[in-house]
């Protein structure tokens, strides 16, 4: 089974790099450039391929910033909100038809290279704020994606079913290294700590009882006092 | 009503644009540099463009020939085939998944600039040598797009029972300047006369029974030729 994975260098599509790899798929890594200011996550990316001798591609595409624009994920302009996902600040982080586009293209890649699938790390707590993270929108897509082209090419979503928390729980048995994966959407020096990504990663770590290994920021919040917050860590 | 149309700058999305602005539509064109080797298109679409004053964007996205490399249309290392769409040859002009890649990328930047709809100048003649030409593959797409955010946006194809004929006929009722329309693929000085969507072209004025004003390179077949020949201009 040859795979395309979507591959943004983050933590729930590195595991599946690996659980892929795991179940004796041909794999290879795409990620996309669209104009991200954290595009730290692709650097992380690059070095997670090469230390596996994955093949690794990254499409060039940072116009769609400028066309898609007005998010505070490509903006400058625009700064990323703190807090939990759920808070309504998060709405910034919103990149319109984001995941279409990079599914259209993987899957473009993937009939170009004769592959049998596209996989992508979608997971149960995706967010309501992010339309096309529903899975009604990707059950479709998996519909359509199969008919782009006389070379058939499945799009899978192994994590569809799973938490974050089971995500970090898998990384953890396959030994993944995850201080060699990026989340934070402020792209600064270390993981902030305390956006709606960072806040989510943490959480996961948590929940699953693994010891989180990131290097948070010096003024990010302490895990407990996150617990305390009413930001949603159990 | 707020449209994007996707604008090529060929015939069928210069109609397309008439028409829909004949209707009222408030529209808006979408060019994509796909890193076709007919980027020609894309200065008459401007031309249109800016003839109509209509708002003109251009996708700068060259990376993705690369990505979906293997096609005479964006490899300067392929030839463009010769003869009709339906010869086997014309399968090198197919880049995989093109259309899903600019619907997605027009429904994205719809999405951001909070239009009605999307549109695109799919018609009834469109080539089973192009799978994402089907039917069944833009009817799926059609359902995925107004799930990709809150602002729901419709995709529209108005010319999809139409065949060629029908659109130049359109165009002529409208006035289209179809000199100022370029459809060769091989984007040379002149439209070659020779390649599949010359022969459509050239097929389609005939049969709507409109004169065709458009200049063809001096080697060109004569239009008698091609009727004599098999490539089923009736």
């Amino acid at each position: 089974m040859k795979s395309v994975i979507i591959h943004s260098g983050g933590l729930d599509s590195t595991v599946l790099l690996y659980h892929l790899r795991a179940l004796g798929h041909q794999v290879e890594a795409l990620s996309v450039n669209y104009g991200q200011r954290h595009k730290k996550e692709l650097q992380f990316a690059a070095r997670t391929c090469a230390e596996l001798g994955i093949s690794h591609e990254v499409a060039h595409l940072p116009d769609l910033a400028r066309l898609l624009g007005g998010s505070s994920l490509t903006s400058s302009e625009l700064e990323v909100a703190e807090g939990h996902y759920t808070a309504d600040s998060m709405k910034t982080t919103v990149v319109p038809n984001r995941n279409m586009i990079l599914l259209a293209v993987a899957a473009g890649h993937a009939i170009a290279q004769k592959a049998d699938c596209v996989a992508y790390a979608a997971h149960s707590g995706d967010h309501a704020i992010y339309p096309d993270c529903r899975p009604e929108f990707a059950d479709k897509l998996a519909e359509v994606i199969p008919l782009a082209d006389w070379h058939k090419v499945e799009l899978i979503r192994p994590f569809v079913a799973w938490d974050k928390a089971a995500i970090v729980h898998r990384g953890a048995e396959l030994g993944v290294p995850f201080d060699a994966t990026w989340s934070c959407y402020k792209g600064g020096e270390l993981h902030c700590g305390r956006c709606g990504t960072c806040i989510e990663r943490r959480e996961a770590f948590h929940l699953a009882g693994v010891s989180d290994p990131t290097p948070y920021a010096a003024d990010a919040p302490k895990l407990e006092a996150l617990i305390e917050h009413d930001w949603r860590i159990a």
